[in-house]
């Protein structure tokens, strides 16, 4: 059986990069609602109702674990999708506020993301129940998202941009800053070179791999002889735009793209 | 009877705002689909489906005109929309393409918009529909949108991206230039800077506003007498995001935000 996946757009491809590089014997099926991106900026009763019919079109294909690939989603749903379902659900924010508590030596942490994410308060919530004496400093991104898509991935203007906005929470010393949202792996050269080589930074995508590979080990789950495992990618809108970017964030060409209304 | 106006989210709140200009005496409804913003990035189905949702919405109120002020939903829903009504039907790009073929000089005409805009063709094809001698060089901005809501719409950073997007198109020594989104108008100081003075800037929420006095004026349905004219807002989604920006593209603050669901 698969993994499922899904994101508010493509972002999430970086999940998948992450999922392929560690466990590629996985079979992976993709949703990405671009017709209804972004969730960043809508309110957490209507990013719930996303997520959970993007979880209903998921389970439906019978898949053995969800992923939550998109931060907001994660940060307003996850509770909601985790009573109504009988399979293991993972988000992309508890993985990289753990990594981010065994990270820090300062106990002084940074947290990147979009509006809705950073407003929510979750990474802040999820640090400091795991660790309360750890100071959280969060700053809210929302150009970093429109230029990753624009491709301006190693840029001056996007170093300028990030320089701006990390500017703030940098000079509170902090030794850890998370990137959270699954767009932001694609700046990360350009946001260490900012941030300085002192700050460890955190790939929210990476470090839900590593959960992933976890939590199928634990339940003895995974698919270990599978020499041609299958990716499957959904979008809920097919434009050329979002087929011309999808292969930068998942790191090689895709083929076959399928186009599904779960409205 | 109310004018009713929809746009993808709230940058139809500038062509508002030109309308309360020229037409204060107008009752306005208005619409921002914010539940499903952005439109420009999306297939044009999808675009063809929302407007029509949203026409719907706004008819069921009983309006005596509609004015699309999206460019996208221009682009691809208007004769979709128009065959279904029986009100006159504006969108905001026919407008602005018949100012700029009444202005350029040197028929040598510049169009930014967003992506999906951009690669509609449809300002080139309307442009040249009234003057085929014309020719149009066409630009997609996509960082624009997020700049104006991020606020920074008076920036070195915004003028460096601007001064990257309109060099292309300057090059070709074009007089005249269309701001082909709603968004835009706030990043007009701006980019009349990055242009330069020879070149002329259409203001297409400036240019329906135009075109709705004069229908309104020929049908003899304007609202002569009427000095409490309302205002009324709906959003599909409302988050504290757009409430906090759309005093921005509306030019005052707004009061009553009211949630709808269309779905």
């Amino acid at each position: 059986m698969p993994i499922g996946i899904f994101d508010s757009g493509i972002g999430g491809l970086t999940v998948v990069k992450e999922i392929r590089k560690k466990l590629p014997c996985e079979n992976i099926i993709y949703l990405g609602d671009t017709a209804r991106v972004p969730y960043g900026t809508k309110s957490s009763e209507t990013v719930i109702s996303y997520s959970r019919s993007n979880a209903q079109f998921l389970t439906s294909q019978g898949i053995k674990l969800l992923v939550v690939a998109c931060n907001t989603a994660s940060a307003f749903a996850l509770e909601s999708l985790r009573s109504g379902l009988n399979i293991p659900v993972l988000g992309v924010l508890e993985p990289g506020a753990a990594k981010a508590v065994s990270t820090t030596k300062s106990s002084l942490v940074g947290v990147i993301g979009t509006p809705s994410t950073i407003k929510s308060g979750a990474y802040t919530n999820a640090i400091n129940s795991i660790d309360p004496n750890i100071k959280v400093y969060s700053k809210p991104c929302p150009l970093f998202v429109p230029l990753a898509e624009e491709g301006w991935t190693d840029d001056p203007v996007s170093e300028q941009i990030a320089a701006r906005y990390l500017e703030p929470i940098i000079k509170e010393n902090i030794d850890t800053l998370i990137l959270g949202c699954t767009h932001y792996p694609l700046l990360k050269n350009l946001i260490q070179r900012v941030a300085g080589d002192i700050i460890t930074l955190i790939d929210s995508a990476e470090q839900v791999s590593l959960q992933i590979e976890r939590t199928l080990s634990e339940l003895n789950m995974e698919n270990k002889d599978n020499h041609y495992s299958s990716k499957e990618f959904y979008l809920t809108d097919v434009s050329d735009t979002f087929i011309s970017i999808a292969g930068n964030f998942l790191g090689e060409k895709i083929k076959d793209i399928q186009h599904i209304d779960i409205n």
